[in-house]
């Protein structure tokens, strides 16, 4: 079992979304992530689906997908050189006296500090999985209150 | 119309995705953007949800959500103060003369350029929707080759 990252470029219409999900929960396949936004097309959208499965099973819910009908193009980004990014925003406790440490985490991960409230700071980061899961783990012992993560987005990287 | 932005925790089972989606897809809601991560809680995913309709609408829609076993809360974040990011990777054509202009572009929008190739430029931007479409409106001119966005993600803000 390995993760795969799919990058769905699909019709923007209505339903879509509902029929892919449906698509890959019937083969079984648990979603790990997913994002869908704009692109540069109006008439399309694009998935970025991360999903767990070997190889073959991944292999089948590509042809599946090729399938639909409002599917344009199917790409498994893990076998290529890729960007991979994503966003999360992560609200923790705070005092006075912890105030400073959460800033130098935020500064030390090149993250931003999103929000300051009296109780609570907000810390917003983009990185790889391995530099979100060094945040998480960072501000952990703080207290967590709240966390929401985009999921990964992925583009391949150019020659 | 208009955009809202529902924030909804659920349990991280099967299925749970293409049930939520089926749902909105029924009242005839068309679904913007839709971003589901991990949580600070391992059996539980957090999806940001916007959508276009008008109040009476999406109200029956957080009723319905709701009502789903699988559904931990619904929160509805367009009244209240709430901050709301989105990541955009834009792949953008490049020739020897236009590149110091693109990575000017990005240093004004506080983005990256995340890849450089010989013929392609990635910048990668996290911002608010007035700044995606600024982003947009600049790259536009030197040709846009792909576009990949996560959605937008939200949080209410802490007093």
């Amino acid at each position: 079992m390995a993760k795969h990252i799919l990058s769905v470029l699909v019709e923007n219409k209505f339903g879509v979304l509902a029929r892919i999900a449906s698509l890959i929960a019937g083969r079984g396949f648990n979603i790990d992530s997913l994002a869908v936004g704009e692109t540069e097309d109006p008439t399309a959208s694009r998935m970025t689906i991360v999903v767990d499965g070997d190889d073959k099973t991944v292999e089948q819910v590509k042809k599946q997908l090729n399938r639909l009908v409002d599917v344009i193009s199917v790409q498994d980004l893990t076998r290529q050189d890729h960007l991979d990014r994503e966003l999360i925003l992560c609200k923790v406790a705070v005092t006075p006296k912890t105030r400073p440490e959460l800033v130098e985490i935020a500064k030390t991960l090149e993250a931003q500090v999103a929000d300051a409230g009296v109780k609570n700071i907000t810390i917003l980061l983009v990185g790889d999985q391995a530099k979100v899961k060094t945040l998480l783990e960072l501000v952990k012992p703080y207290g967590v209150k709240e966390i929401v993560r985009t999921g990964r987005v992925a583009l391949a990287r150019d020659v």
